[in-house]
């Protein structure tokens, strides 16, 4: 029982955040930090948290946005020093808090560390019992499933026939946008990085075509090329030229949903897009959205998507590494496309 | 009566196009001819077309566009040696077409010369007899002013109490535009290119601020002044910086309604806009529009603008300039913004 290790002194391993960066992130932005002797006391009455041993953390594109120090985001910046923050999927060991009790499996923000006293509650979920693996909780039924799901209906609002294309198509974000449209009964294209990847798109995850971006001398050519007719809808994940390129090619009517902008995140002074005259005159909507401004679809959103999957309908790609020490690499190699579908840290069996 | 001139031969003098230009368009670029003898024939049985005589020509931004060899745009490129095309207020000579008759007072699509014959009639508009000034039928109540009713209302969706900036704000569009957003309850500052025309916004349109961008040093600097809470809507006619500026400033699930980009028409490598990624971070919605895919509120367009200018709610700067031999000036002038309100030649009085 977890819950014999309750007043119990024990060691606790972190991964420290260590000062505001510039540029891309490296590993040695971050440490391992070894805590000797986190006394696993009860949490304290009265303050509605919890004691959580962290099973699953997420990396994702959009904690490079906290890395620096800037207060005008939708998140606040980390603080140096201190444990890095993302999402994971944790149990609970003790807690003061009515809506959860030990031995809950609970997903949402937690420290990137092996156990953590969580104050803040408001957006933690409790994990149904399900024979959906645990890990799905920070990827397809978590964050990044939420914001192809919400993004592709909402902001996107396709229609059947709909010419489709996704960037980072075999991301965690890009890869169920891609299948969703496929159901849809849109033409899906996707981009990425290296072969394996636009080998897994075609061939794994049913899109209709892919390419290799980095093979491309002139992305516009590349966009002709798959799209004759046009592109009805962009479900942007990068920025950038690919941006740029999508805009010379969008039918009358067209959506650009953007996501992320992956490519841009880490550079100070971003870098410029020509084609806006594109949008007046093909009357194209571009729309910035973030999953949290559409939580009321959430349970929708999990009772389709674990549908989908469990009728076979819909594929999964997860990358794992193992152990809390690979996690500053693995975030670090989001930057740089290291990772092939969703990139997630295993701390703990649970 | 005008019929009388029907079967004479008469001069018809005309502003022609004389070869596809890169840059801001010099009005060396246009010349005028004198056909010596036209002969005011009548309109061929079975043509459907009109003979109509050019009472009043209008200059618009979007002319630029068609003065370039590109046929991917929504208006076909003007033909060098051509006549020049533009809205106008017409009235008809004779009449081929069902719809109209000698006599008929009518708006749409005509050249920049004397006399016309016209057999594209499908979007031409019989105006109705009115104490209106005829003249207002390629402005307040034409493509500019129903561009400025469409976009607000349509794409801008507006809110009571939203705080909302335009840039060439005392233009053909950006004064109506300022105007319907005073009515609709909202906080309006608006920027132009002199002090003139700042002084007219502030005094004589209503706006609550009003600034000349070329007198800022940091367009960033002049809208957090002028919008310390931020922008929910930016209507912008201009594109460019004071889009970058504006992108900035925008206030969560801001609206930007992208309007002509004025300054970028006669760029062949458009400047490059750098803030999208606000977009993400604030959600705002970025829409090009082009006023012809709302037509069918154009009836509800007239009837309301009609009734507000009755009223004295709705006050229109219109600038005019007498005489055919005026209109490649006058066309120039709009790219440095040498007009003040709506740019119209007259060229003819009825």
């Amino acid at each position: 029982m977890e819950n014999q290790v309750l007043g119990k002194t024990v060691e606790n391993k972190q991964i420290i955040f260590k000062s505001y960066i510039e540029g891309i992130p490296k590993e040695t932005d971050m440490e391992l930090k070894i805590v000797k002797e986190l006394n696993l006391e009860k949490v304290s009455k009265g303050s509605n948290g919890l004691l959580v041993k962290n099973l699953y953390l997420s990396c994702d594109p959009f904690m490079r946005g906290r890395m620096r120090d800037f207060t005008g985001s939708y998140l606040p910046p980390f603080v140096p020093g201190e444990v890095i923050e993302g999402f994971g999927v944790s149990k609970v060991l003790d807690s003061d808090n009515p809506d959860f009790k030990p031995g809950d499996i609970i997903s949402g923000f937690t420290g990137w560390e092996e156990y953590s006293l969580v104050y803040n509650t408001d957006q933690m979920r409790k994990v149904q019992a399900d024979d959906m693996p645990l890990s799905y909780h920070v990827g397809l039924l978590g964050m990044p499933g939420f914001t192809a799901y919400a993004g592709f209906y909402e902001v996107c609002k396709p229609k059947r026939g709909d010419y489709v294309l996704v960037s980072a198509a075999s991301g965690a974000v890009g890869q169920l946008v891609g299948q969703l449209a496929k159901l849809y009964g849109c033409y899906v294209v996707g981009s990425a990085g290296t072969k394996q990847k636009v080998d897994i798109l075609k061939d794994r995850l049913g899109f209709d075509g892919a390419f290799n971006y980095k093979e491309e001398a002139d992305l516009d050519k590349a966009l002709r090329r798959h799209f004759p007719e046009g592109i009805d809808i962009y479900f942007d994940n990068v920025g950038g030229s690919m941006l740029d390129a999508a805009l010379l090619n969008m039918k009358i009517h067209g959506r650009i949903a953007l996501c992320g902008m992956v490519s841009q995140q880490s550079l100070s002074n971003p870098q410029g897009i020509h084609n806006l005259l594109q949008l007046i005159t093909k009357r194209v909507k571009m729309q910035g959205f973030l999953q949290s401004d559409y939580l009321h679809l959430f349970p929708r959103f999990l009772e389709d998507i674990t549908s989908l999957y469990k009728q076979g309908k819909i594929t999964y790609l997860e990358d794992m590494n193992e152990g809390l020490e690979s996690a500053p690499a693995a975030l670090v190699g989001l930057f740089s496309g290291q990772n092939t579908g969703k990139k997630v840290i295993r701390v703990a069996h649970h």
